[in-house]
């Protein structure tokens, strides 16, 4: 069975029956779960304080699970960028541990990669995605396969159609506000030609447009071979934008750089979401509205066919990928 | 009579009826009041679009009158730092215009520093401040006071007090969100051993330790002389904080800087707003809950003595300070 322990890095789990249910499932799913003694600690809006967090992420990394699932988000990672022993979080991946989650976690994934180039995996947080009522009819699938090295792409519709994009290079990103935290600091993976992928939540279009500007300002758009835009949700509108909204944001970086931006990715602070392995080389393959991301046998991506006919809800985004290159679905 | 123009170089202005009463208002404060021509421009979110607004603020450098006043702030100056002819805006900053404004005019007045190390205002917006119900008993003063030449200094109180604090730097700051989106880019003013002055609006205290984690991440905050705090107002607290603030906030960041950070600067998105010259040359002193900061003759200000006891509400922050050092209220 694969080991898979939870930890919260981050924001504080209110209740304990939410993780207790994560943990039940997970382990239906076929883990051998483990929750690691300090996951529901309490301290102001932290999961214990700073100390505990730090010691509960060299604990997880000395035990080295096959995965790492943090129970939730929140803020947290940054305050313990300065003081973690990336060695031992790095050796950690490097043997096999895969660290797993979103939002937050963000940080502690580009961090790995900037001390380490280590490889960790976007991907569902244990609480927000599998303690709630309902599970997602793709996010557990996929989560499994990606735990078990199964998955190794996934195929998207784009809301708007491409000539034909061809591009290869490291997969990395997460949230937006969370990556863009990290610019001018030592956590920051100087990324060059590589694939950007990107989601945020409770942020305003031109909250959004900001930090993609500084992303362009700083050189680091024109510097990446394309792109992806998971989902940008749950920002109030407001009675002055008269026109100007996620679409139009997007038209105005797409003005400024070359490289191509790809809307659509299943991946953000939705329900359906798929699991990215964040800094592994991975190609990427667009072709009017299908898009595919490959990290595999990239070889056998480059030329895709598929007769999908599904609209951009990527109700179907983890793509359950064989090494054909074609949906299994 | 001093020529002062109102231009609007980011949100629009959604109602004249605030910019006329606000340019009336300047008449009455004694300026020569000019208001661009597509000062009420309306695209999207947007005083027109960026061609618009660019041509606006390239003409009143082309002006260069005494006082270049924005009506607002809102979103829309980082779309165009890149397009900016610096040498323009810096030549008229070089030759007597003041640029003034709050909030988004950050970008502006970081990148004048950054371009041409020219000096600016951050001090009020025409509309924001003098075009409501009411007046501010001290912000109308105290901006006339420093657009005339006259300010050489404030004084505040502290909101926690100090054994002696002492320092001289270049004055450089403004709002926090604004200020770290520069962070990597070309606009960024590498200010070594300043004192940095921040405030922000609609941010969780969360999101301002984050911000403010990131300018110490990346060294910023160790290379400053000090650091001071204006206003952090209109956030939403979250029953998740359980005894987190702003306070917890300050707390953290002293725990992790030598750098002595001053609360109480009646600066920010609040009523009573002291002008600061960016870019100047300033002395600092801080005794017990008395903060002073001066930038007009630094010899006579290190030691400084008076006996008001007012709170740190603020209420007379714009000193007016004689040379004397002392606040004639």
């Amino acid at each position: 069975m694969t080991s898979l322990t939870l930890f919260t890095p981050s924001g504080v789990v209110a209740k304990a029956a939410p993780l207790r249910l994560a943990a039940k499932r997970l382990k239906g799913f076929g883990f051998d779960v483990s929750v690691d003694e300090s996951a529901l600690a309490k301290h102001q809006r932290f999961a214990g304080d700073d100390d505990l967090r730090l010691a509960a992420l060299h604990r997880v990394a000395a035990q080295a699970p096959s995965v790492a699932l943090a129970t939730r988000g929140g803020y947290g990672l940054s305050r313990l960028l300065d003081r973690l022993d990336w060695k031992k979080l790095v050796h950690a991946a490097e043997h096999g541990t895969r660290w797993v989650g979103y939002s937050d976690m963000t940080a502690l994934q580009l961090g790995l990669l900037a001390h380490g180039k280590a490889e960790s995996w976007a991907g569902p947080l244990a609480v927000s995605d599998f303690g709630g009522d309902t599970l997602d009819e793709v996010t557990p699938d996929c989560f499994v396969e990606a735990m078990t090295g199964a998955l190794e792409a996934v195929g998207f519709r784009t809301e708007d159609g491409f000539d034909g994009v061809e591009a290869k290079g490291t997969l990395w990103g997460g949230n937006l506000c969370v990556l863009n935290s990290l610019l001018g600091t030592p956590h920051w993976p100087k990324v060059k030609g590589g694939i950007l992928f990107l989601e945020d939540v409770n942020e305003h279009p031109y909250r959004i447009e900001r930090n993609l500007l500084q992303l362009h300002q700083a050189g680091v758009l024109d510097a990446q071979k394309a792109i992806l835009l998971g989902s940008f949700t749950d920002f109030t509108k407001s009675p002055l934008d008269r026109g100007y909204s996620l679409k139009t944001v997007v038209a105005h970086l797409r003005s400024l750089t070359r490289t191509p931006i790809v809307t659509g990715l299943p991946y953000g602070h939705v329900a359906t979401k798929v699991c990215l392995p964040v800094g592994r080389k991975a190609s990427l393959a667009v072709q009017g509205r299908d898009a595919f991301l490959g990290w595999g046998t990239p070889h056998d991506h480059a030329h895709h066919g598929h007769d999908d006919t599904h609209g951009p809800d990527c109700g179907d985004g983890c793509g359950h990928v064989p090494s054909n290159g074609k949906r299994a679905r």
